[in-house]
């Protein structure tokens, strides 16, 4: 039975074809879009049809599954793996699931390179799923007692296997006793207003939406228990690289004296980068910052600065929550020591 | 002659009716608004078309004067200055102006009332012009030699007297050496992109605009030489309440050892209030959060918190810049030798 038989929000694998919802489109609309190959899954990543770092890398190895089954062959292969990991840079999670999948096609027998693909595609999801719920039961065993959480953009299913990342914690102390999330909205393309409040919605947790601005003050009032947010690469000192925005909460959190907590598979560290200087911070289009829920909001000649992302040091994480368990505070040998 | 001969982007006076440029419909259009008394003002102060600490202040002053031409005598002189100090509650400015004109009406004889008040509000106008200039030329002193600077929220002559106060000071900075800018779009109602930008597009200054998330990595990437920002009101010990994101820049400025400059005339400052915690905090309407650029960014049941300032502890504020002079750092000895 293909893993895809299990039911996810936002991605669904027939065994043949990978239907993703399209998250550009969400709330207003849950559309889903299927995909049949390399090109077309690419495309999705890199407009955030499909987004969050360990679901790209799920999308990503599917999407080279998908492909060697239509062109088998080590030259297509090798095209179609070059152009899914170089879709989006700053996810360590892209480029190592499609590493994962070539390699076991490349392994495999020429008639078997397909279902070889397809198999490690799947293993990959399986792992994902595996990884959210150990994740969201350590990070739910470290916040025990805290029941007022900030979290920023989206780290739930819509961005991982299984229920995700950060929400995935989220989730796992409201089953344990019920709690309240302040959601920063994320601009410019709003995970946090649009996706993360959709899945809260879904599942129950009040919630109320702020403004990216409003979190560091609201944590100074005291508003909050814990700040818990996902990452997008971490490296082996325990720099994290996360959507933008996350690095000045991080700094918020410490002068409140609130944990600040990073949740995320070990798919996403980067063992063999020392530390954040070293990440590819993406920079997307301007007009993503020039435009505010599609309308123009600038003068025409006023251009913009988009990085998709940054990077907290790791003396600013309380703790790294991974499937293997936590290291708090996240250093080299305490990463090291989950990684063995 | 009147105050108001003097050319002022977003207001004008023409010794009877004030004339106000809709900030909300900036920079899509210029709109100007004829405002006759304290009801109108008092809508226009509340539904921000017009705003900023001093400008409201000033506008206030014209709402009673006007009103008091309108209906002289103490009954209504009492009942509009309420009204109109009541429109806003963070700023201090705007009581402080009502008092003035409200105090000056009621010195004169009966048949002096109106054009005492309206002497009166065009005296604050006057000052709060000449206190632009001021403020620019110790900012610029201050600054110099910092050609790259983070702004926040809209602190020009869309917010002030003259053209501004940390406004004031960039351009001052951008006459003596060219300078550029980042500026930050200020989420809910996006006063940096849209009035900040429209400002310095006019000024020919060099600006990009970016999300508030990501001035924090830009500043720990090396990206800026110094941060500098208005204020609604200042406590006796330096705390600093401001536009909802300052808290955070200041936080981002200290990690990254630039300079964090609060810029506003000495009428933004409340001697009375001995620190920030003192200071009411205005929460707007939770829609400002639920919509981006006129659109519904979230799911129907997601609300939300809408504090529309928040407090940065004087230890973070390199210097706070006004008329008077500098007081660094700003602490209640500073302050005090400042104001007397």
């Amino acid at each position: 039975m293909a893993v895809a038989a299990r039911a996810h929000p936002a991605l669904r694998w027939d065994g043949r074809v990978l239907a993703i919802l399209d998250q550009t489109l969400l709330p207003a609309r849950e559309h889903w879009v299927e995909l049949e190959g390399a090109a077309d899954t690419t495309a999705a990543i890199r407009r955030l049809a499909v987004r969050g770092a360990p679901l790209i890398g799920i999308a990503a190895g599917y999407g080279l599954a998908m492909e060697v089954a239509r062109r088998p062959g080590p030259g297509p292969l090798a095209e179609a793996a070059a152009l899914l990991a170089g879709a989006r840079p700053t996810a360590v999670n892209l480029g190592r699931a499609v590493e994962r999948v070539r390699a076991a096609a490349l392994a495999a027998e020429p008639a078997g390179m397909a279902a070889a693909a397809r198999a490690e595609a799947e293993r990959i999801h399986a792992e994902e799923d595996a990884a959210s719920a150990a994740i969201a039961a350590h990070g739910a065993d470290w916040l025990a007692g805290c029941r007022r959480l900030v979290t920023h953009c989206n780290a739930g299913a819509l961005a991982a296997g299984g229920t995700g990342t950060a929400l995935a914690v989220v989730l796992e102390l409201h089953a344990r006793a019920p709690v309240a999330v302040l959601a920063c909205e994320t601009r410019p393309l709003l995970q946090g207003a649009r996706l993360t409040a959709w899945e809260l919605a879904r599942a129950g947790v009040p919630h109320e939406l702020v403004v990216d601005g409003a979190a560091a003050g609201l944590l100074r009032r005291g508003a909050a228990d814990a700040v818990v947010v996902g990452c997008d690469r971490v490296a082996a000192n325990g720099d994290v690289a996360n959507k933008v925005g996350t690095y000045g909460l991080a700094l918020a959190a410490r002068a409140a004296e609130v944990p600040f907590v990073v949740a995320g598979p070990t798919s996403s560290i980067d063992h063999a980068l020392p530390d954040g200087d070293g990440i590819v911070i993406e920079e997307r289009d301007a007009e993503e910052v020039r435009h505010a829920g599609g309308t123009l909001v600038t003068p025409p000649e006023t251009q913009a600065r988009n990085p998709a992302f940054d990077v907290t040091p790791a003396a600013l994480v309380s703790a790294l929550v991974t499937e293997r368990g936590v290291a708090a505070p996240p250093d080299a040998a305490s990463i090291a020591a989950l990684l063995r």
